[in-house]
């Protein structure tokens, strides 16, 4: 296995090779990212979910470093999660770089780990790779893509990407470098597919200026900007317009501010003097000399939107003559609480713009045509299509049947399915464990199906407990039964319907029939029967019987 | 107030006006339909949500008659459950009868309810209303809105609609109607806001067909189309290109073919002989020759699709080289399991065509352009948008402006106000109970924001309870402390954890500091403090203190 070059896409939820890929040569690997998940709606009381590195922790000297492509939670979110577990030196841009270092001094892990800056001109060896990060465009700057070079041939990696030759930081793709790779000769290109169901070209960043421009233009009272916190280039993009049109710019929220005042510093974001200003002096200005940047885009209830929406925020108190913007896409799940939001601001009279509306968001991912000339670039002997659902990276390999690589080269897989390349051709090899491991609150990985089964049971019909205490010689019931009940009925006005379980299981413990080491079994069905045949519900029964 | 016009919306999620209309003068009033809404994802266990008619039962003999537009859930599928408490008459078309009678069979009251069937030819007289419904296109079959002559003027009501002059089955929409009523002078129009986002036109069903009839021309395999049973137009359409291509269609799920057969009886589907086939006959046809109808388009777990997505299905194995269709948009908050269904599909090497793909669907209801040329057909004094969520409210009453009604004409409501009509013009009143009753199993209204408090805490942290048996004369501890816990920690994991408690809970009571009166809530916040800092998880904590 030593001159076998392996890539595996480890961890994930839904979506393949998004949030890390593995590429191993003998006894090293790289890993590129470690990002995190947001819980599905049927993972109840879940906080977020990370990649599943069983695998790692089995080969415990194998992983070298850690690459970072970008700056966004899915690629660098799992850092403070697995670093203890595997702590590797980092490699990032500095932008990238200035994110990570925020998440891991919230973790305390800043002083344990070497974090290496990179830039488009690196070259990084480690073991048998030799690493280039080249700069690709996408909704955060700094966003790089990585050729690696390893003794089997040429891997391209591409990042989250899109062809933008008019991005906000003024940054184009570089071309040149993916085709000088091609020339080269690429063994295997890694893909992003989010888009792979989008024909044509995504827009570039620059309509959202546009449609800025247009809003600033008619808008006279207060301007509100929603945007993600790492959304750095469409923070620019606001204070561009603010400027152009007289407007100060106040920015709101912890996560925002901290990360504009880090974007700042590591000039990534070009402010000039005198134009933000503190929420706190907001009265000092006119309304229509007010442009506001927060988050809240995906209805979250704690961010400055929605406290705006409700009427909670402490600084901002909306009114008719506010216009607000929602600059990005709800994430599958967030629709209803997005909509709410929509729909509170507008009853304030607030006129709200949103991407239904007008183009304030444009995606930060390539769509087929960009991904066929990413294909056409770099002419890749092997093609694996990574960054999506399953369903994506089907249409991203249909994308490169068009485009001419044989269906036998698409390697189409699912995350934990090792790809070997070696002499003869790459293939695909065993499976590593891989999927994903939940966190709540500080438990890593000890919530599982069982818990989330009785938390979904919980969720729907609640539970009800019995408490029967026993006489310890006889048998007979001393006390009780008391019942404690929640989630199953409004207690308040179902107290006869407990009286009559109650009846019912004392009627049961007093016919004599019931033994007491089956008293627990037979109280529940009964109480089970009882209660489903009067409110078609099933909570959970539990009944404990105690002897003294 | 007896020569008052009333119009309220009552009932809804979000959604005004969308559930039921009530139309009121004097002591008379009528509804326009009388639909369901499925919870939203922070209603746990909720099974479906119905409109709140507290207004109706504090009115007991105000509502003399529903009309129902259409056979859609959301307009009649809560009529068995306000039925028993208002048992009026209902007047419906033909297909719409037949699909209410299903459910009013279900639920035993079809004997007990008059059902009148109109036709667009109708005139109805109830009280001081004269009713006429007249046709739309919507997407279902035999839609109509209603245009009610009232003392006050004449009211229309448009249903859901769009102007497709190509539909499934071949009724365009009756301009002529509407125009005529705008000659007669019509004094409001409450009109269809659900796509008042989307500027330009919905596309014609004939789109549909046309993307069918390419993927019927290109497939080899059998042909899955799913789609709503109550889509009875898109069956239609499934059927004709069926029939093109001589594949022979097997109906799959109880409730598809229960509605098929009804609207065949109905004359609403026309079928040719012999195209019909039995599900268990599939393996007679080779694969070319079939196509499959059934439903799963929104990843309900028990539908015919999303079990053959997971291989489970009895009677239909999907394999490569089958195409699946989802004719239908997945509603918001479903995402996630329609998400799920097409990869699934995708990894047993089917292709799966979707909306975002192809339009294998189009909506059923008018955009900006169709809203315009409503308006202007009818010319209303006053226009209330209906049917969508605040925004689109808000946005279909700028469409309302943009055609030259005065914004002091336009009412953009919540459920529950009231908008008066006298001599001096129309205002909003006063507002009457409104809202939304949740359902669950056999409780109607029983359950309120309290209990769903609860299971969203036991959904998202578990509970604890904790027993204690004090003795009656000393307060002693004689038994205990045993815990029951589900939903917070894997308990067989967890052991450690939860006899640390046990013995935090023993000291606590042998301490002496204890009184028994407070006892419970000592214990409760003890084992809060010491929980929370363990896990940094809040599950609900009761202490159970019984005394022998």
């Amino acid at each position: 296995m030593t001159d076998t070059l392996r890539i595996t896409p480890l961890g994930g939820l839904g979506e393949v090779g998004k949030n890390m890929m593995l590429i191993e040569y003998g006894d090293d690997a790289i890993a590129i990212d470690c990002g995190l998940m947001f819980p599905e709606h049927d993972m109840h009381g879940i906080d977020l979910v990370i990649p599943d590195i069983t695998y790692l922790q089995d080969n415990p000297d194998l992983l070298k470093a850690i690459f970072l492509t970008h700056g966004h939670e899915d690629h660098i979110g799992a850092l403070p999660y697995i670093l203890p577990e595997v702590p590797v030196p980092l490699y990032a841009t500095p932008l990238t770089r200035g994110l990570i270092e925020i998440k891991l001094k919230e973790a305390r892990l800043l002083s344990k780990i070497d974090i290496h800056t990179i830039d488009t001109d690196s070259v990084i060896e480690i073991g048998p790779f030799t690493v280039e990060p080249f700069h690709v465009c996408h909704s955060i700057p700094d966003a790089v893509g990585y050729a690696i070079y390893t003794p089997r041939g040429l891997i391209v990696h591409t990042g989250e990407y899109k062809f933008d030759d008019t991005p906000a930081d003024g940054r184009p793709p570089d071309i040149d470098r993916l085709r000088r790779y091609g020339d080269e000769g690429v063994l295997a290109l890694l893909s992003d597919s989010t888009n792979a169901e989008r024909p044509g070209r995504t827009p570039s960043e620059q309509i959202v200026s546009q449609a800025f421009d247009k809003i600033f233009a008619r808008a006279r009272g207060r301007i509100i900007v929603a945007t993600f916190a790492s959304n750095i280039s469409r923070v620019q993009q606001v204070i561009n317009t603010a400027m152009q049109y007289n407007r100060k710019v106040a920015v709101v929220g912890r996560s925002m501010v901290e990360t504009v005042k880090m974007a700042m510093n590591l000039g990534y974001l070009t402010v000039p003097e005198d134009i933000l200003i503190h929420v706190d002096d907001l009265d000092d200005y006119p309304d229509s000399q007010i442009a506001i940047v927060c988050t809240g885009t995906q209805g979250e209830p704690t961010s400055a939107l929605v406290r705006m929406a409700n009427q909670e925020h402490r600084q901002v108190s909306l009114k008719a003559g506010d216009t607000a913007i929602l600059s990005a896409t709800a994430i599958p799940g967030n629709e209803e609480l997005v909509n709410r939001t929509i729909n509170n601001l507008f009853r304030l009279g607030v006129d709200v713009i949103y991407q239904n509306l007008m183009p304030v968001h444009v995606s930060g991912h390539a769509a087929q045509e960009e991904q066929k000339l990413m294909l056409e670039l770099t002419r890749p002997e092997y093609f694996i299509p990574i960054q999506g659902e399953y369903r994506m990276l089907v249409l991203h390999g249909r994308v490169g049947e068009e485009v001419g690589i044989p269906p036998e080269r698409i390697f189409v897989v699912e995350n934990g399915q090792v790809i070997e390349f070696d002499e003869d051709g790459a293939y695909r090899a065993e499976k590593v464990p891989s999927g994903h491991v939940l966190v709540d609150g500080l438990g890593i990985g000890d919530i599982g199906s069982v818990v989330l089964r009785d938390r979904h049971q919980l969720a729907r019909d609640g539970f009800v407990v019995v408490v029967i205490v026993l006489d310890e010689q006889t048998g007979e019931l001393v006390e009780g039964p008391e019942i404690i009940s929640r989630g199953f009925v409004y207690m308040r006005d179902a107290e006869d319907l407990l009286d009559e379980a109650k009846e019912r299981v004392i009627d049961l413990l007093e016919s004599g029939n019931v033994h007491r080491d089956t008293a627990s079994t037979v109280v529940r069905d009964n109480l089970s029967q009882f209660l489903y045949k009067r409110t078609r519900r099933r909570p959970m029964i539990f009944p404990m019987v105690v002897e003294v």
